[in-house]
């Protein structure tokens, strides 16, 4: 396994003075930062998501503040941002108002109103509860969304990044395979589901995210989860699964065929018709990635040629998402999303064709844009994985 | 094992009539809610975590909706509230505005206003992108939190869910003994941490959502999470850790002292004196749980033991927090909260003393208030794990 890459203390620095800098050429007031991967990205903490608020105040103007619970202090004084002396910590006990805390910072902010003029950007994942108590502590102010900000950031990996979404990649990778060249027949999802879960922890991953086991006419449903259905010879298996490895996810997904060993119930001419159409479109829209094309012609590319092979109702979500602290993240690959791919950027390449009723088939790698093309970070097979079971 | 409680279906018709009927009594227009342990509750639908608009549509009259994204509307169909025909599913396409179509539900309904007399209530976790996406969709609705209405549902446990949550604390049980029986010197806390969350999903759980691994100076720091502090002969370390079992969470706390094998390294006398206290508070916090008495007094009664003690101030955090289909939920054992337990609450008793760059030690169990007195549902010892590692 190659060396696991670090995101060294002085970028989370780089990255605030990024963000004040664009805080104060947009006029916005402050950034106001909850539990997650804006937390992770800007301060390198990563914090449990509990209901106590923890928020980085990050104020166009002047210091950042990382406001916690109490209980949380030494665990936030140890995080990079802080430790670095780049973030001051306030804690807050038990019976604090903490909305009132972080209205207090606010306004006590040389610089920094809270009125509509200087709006007020919350993370795109803060609570309902944190974010009507914030607009109950600061009447005055006007809220907006912190992606519109850190969106542009974050969609540009730094190569370290780069270095743990392959790492996670190839974990996830692993994981496919040994799946595939296990015992499957006669198991309900489920159990299959809980191994997947508990290999990708074994492969290095913190965190087993999600582990789709979709056999027979539940390949039909894309976000299928595991049901206690049993697998049977003669059906496909779409496998789909990720976790986050250092906080950088994975996600792929590989499509299976079960045969029990009977050559009798080996594919179908037909699947076999339909999973020759979907690579294809997997390949070429993978290939059409490079700096400039946009996200909506990736889209475009894979829809074509399914819609060309007569199966376009059939693949009926968006070709791919962006992939890095999150496992959906910017940019989005949708019809009508015209931003441009630039170098840095990663994200899934997963169309589907999905027959209800009968089965489905979905091929998932995460994909970087690189300066001249596409990097592939998923090295595991795309082929359709025939097996014993 | 003892079997495995299943929520049946014609409870989620009965949680829902009966929010219906709150809805109706206050006055209020709908609650709108997304993704999480509140949709799990009213619809036992388990949904993914992802940024499309999930959101269960409960009106104060007439049917209630689910809108999923198309490509989960398979998934959707078949959880228990959709497929009794309580709840009906409205998908929507990859490229639709779903803020949009929730507040045109709510126009299209006979007797929901959207004005501030017919307020919305959103679920607590609700995403900002959704808070504000909804706030925009509906420019004259009044916003407040679906937990006001549903905390008094939520946190009477019924049967079922005391049988999960007593399963999910058995399972959590045998993995503390589990670790404790195994080798722990010269490893990681975050070594250790990975074989916590390994050992969970292997007894049952199907996520393991957290592995607190604080050795030495860090078990002074209550949400210590795990870090590359190799754990050494002669100190203390504190275990806390859950995850979900069929949706339901455990959370539990030992504290160990690792000897390495030798006589010499064992618990000091001050650590020893220390941990009494703690032990002692924690069995009459838990002895003092019965229907009426306040979620105040069990934090007073921990406090008054360890500050008699001299260690008021070593213990900074409250004494517990409910526990269900989320690991924190209402109702919140602190100080000014004087809501009486009743019959069905479940929540951890988990008081702690830290000595900051020291050492810290913590029990914590979960318990159900019975109808004369506490049962605690955790049943691995109390008492200061004193192992070889």
């Amino acid at each position: 396994m190659s060396a696991r890459p670090i995101i060294p203390d002085d970028r989370f620095g780089a990255r605030l003075a990024r963000v004040q800098g664009l805080l104060g050429e947009r006029g916005l007031g402050a950034l106001l930062i909850g539990v997650g991967a804006d937390l992770r990205y800007l301060a390198g903490y990563v914090a449990m998501p509990l209901e106590r608020l923890t928020m980085l105040v990050v104020p166009a103007h002047g210091g950042p503040t990382l406001v916690v619970p109490r209980l949380e202090a030494m665990a936030a004084a140890r995080c990079p941002a802080v430790r670095s002396g780049q973030v001051a910590v306030v804690p807050w006990d038990e019976t604090d108002d903490a909305h009132a805390l972080v209205a207090s910072l606010l306004n006590a902010g040389p610089g920094v109103p809270t009125t509509p003029s200087g709006r007020l950007l919350v993370s795109d994942r803060l609570w309902a509860m944190h974010v009507l108590g914030l607009q109950r502590a600061l009447p005055g102010a006007a809220f907006g969304l912190a992606g519109d900000l850190l969106r542009a950031l974050r969609m540009r990996k730094d190569p370290e990044e780069i270095g743990l979404l392959r790492l996670a990649a190839h974990a996830a990778d692993r994981v496919v395979a040994q799946i595939a060249g296990g015992r499957l027949l006669g198991r309900t999802e489920t159990d299959v589901s809980r191994e997947v879960r508990e290999r990708l922890l074994a492969e290095g991953h913190e965190m087993a995210e999600f582990a789709i086991v979709a056999s027979g006419p539940n390949s039909a449903s894309p976000h299928h989860d595991a049901s206690d259905r049993v697998i049977r010879a003669g059906e496909p298996i779409v496998l789909d699964i990720g976790g986050s490895f250092d906080g950088y996810c994975s996600d792929t997904t590989r499509t299976l065929w079960v045969t029990g060993g009977d050559p009798a119930l080996g594919p179908t001419p037909e699947f076999r018709a339909l999973f020759t159409l979907l690579r294809d479109a997997q390949a070429e829209a993978s290939s059409a990635v490079q700096p400039g094309v946009s996200c909506a012609t990736i889209d475009a590319v894979a829809r074509g040629i399914i819609t060309a092979g007569g199966h376009g109702p059939d693949f009926f979500h968006r070709v791919g998402h962006g992939i890095g602290l999150e496992t959906h993240e910017e940019p989005y690959l949708v019809e009508g999303n015209e931003q441009p791919l630039g170098e840095g950027m990663a994200f899934s390449v997963e169309p589907g064709i999905y027959l209800a009723g009968r089965y489905g088939a979905r091929i998932e790698d995460i994909v970087v844009c690189g300066p001249d093309g596409p990097d592939v970070l998923n090295e595991s097979s795309r082929d359709l994985w025939v097996v014993s079971g």
